[in-house]
């Protein structure tokens, strides 16, 4: 996709569009559409990552508490938004074994209990022995610690899934720009690259240091 | 409902709850909770007003590009939330004329375009006449001026979900507390008074000035 494309989107084709980049929270996604024009999708990352730092705590704790649990009640009853049923899928969470099923609902209760919020953490950039890991290791953490890495994970989450709306609407390569290796296909764009299903850590930066 | 009810909730069922007061943003029902305990339904109400309130411009408009044209598509394709679906119904934009249907779908159009957000108004203390008469009037209004309006409707639109809810779980009365005229049912609130369909503007202070 053309920043061309998303910046003349009125709100509501942006909104349909991205409404889900911040999972539940089509108001940020109809606030961000104010910003444009975007000069490309890194714009827009970060614009949306301009709106959630600018929420007061109490905004931000909602904003990951509109986060459904890992494995939790959503996975179970079927009422998981379909980007996160990919991403828990992705992150092992719909293929847990019965022990971990049993001490991840552990976790998430604990963590809940101290911290009013579910955790959160970016599933597609993890597997389960990672994420029962950090779960271990965040939960004793500071809650003004755990506010920021929980609001950090949900930018990388937006990142992936901005990628991921990209790559799903970006045109098939034209016959005029064939690489003649036949690696790329219609699915992948042509404007950020290919979207792996598993995204290396190092194209975010330094490790989280939790 | 006594205030320990919503009191005693922890977020996920306080955000099942409220999580649509504010029409596709449970965030701020989610953010509200944090400032819990509520000493009654108006310290509540004012909790979400005043997170309203905290938002800047953007996130103000990206509020109300959450809410559904009036006679809109959503409408049309059966995707209004339920609530926005009765209070529609009860403005009268269930019941257009053809002319009306065209008239208010003219009016949309031109207010979005002008100010690239939805004509809010609080359909339920409203009729299909009014309201097409602040439209008219509404759309010559600044940019600034509409955005105040809109917000301050938002907040009405607030305050009657929250009575619903409230009436909606109200305990039927006791034998102790019969009235002995049979006028109030189990649906109604022994709290905060009997929900009327139609609400009475003047139970919202001064009429709005435009």
């Amino acid at each position: 996709m053309e920043a061309n494309v998303f910046n003349s989107m009125d709100y509501e084709e942006f909104v349909g569009k991205f409404g889900n980049v911040v999972e539940r929270c089509p108001m940020i996604a109809a606030a961000v559409w104010s910003d444009r024009p975007f000069s490309s999708l890194e714009a827009l990352e970060n614009t949306f990552g301009d709106f959630i730092d600018s929420l007061p705590p109490s905004g931000k704790k909602g904003l990951l508490r509109c986060i459904s649990d890992l494995a939790g009640r959503d996975m179970v009853r079927g009422t998981l938004s379909p980007e996160s049923q990919s991403e828990q899928s992705q992150g092992g969470m719909t293929t847990l074994t019965l022990a971990q099923r049993s001490q991840l609902s552990e976790l998430n209760a604990s963590y809940k209990d101290r911290f009013h919020f579910p955790f959160v953490i970016c599933a597609r950039m993890n597997d389960t022995v990672t994420i029962i890991e950090q779960m271990t290791i965040r939960i004793h953490h500071s809650l003004e610690r755990e506010l920021e890495t929980g609001i950090g994970e949900v930018k990388k989450i937006c990142r992936l899934r901005l990628l991921d709306i990209f790559n799903q609407v970006a045109p098939a390569p034209s016959s005029n720009t064939s690489t003649g290796n036949g690696s790329r296909s219609g699915s992948q764009s042509l404007v950020f690259g290919p979207h792996p299903n598993r995204v290396n850590i190092d194209d975010f930066g330094p490790p989280c240091p939790c």
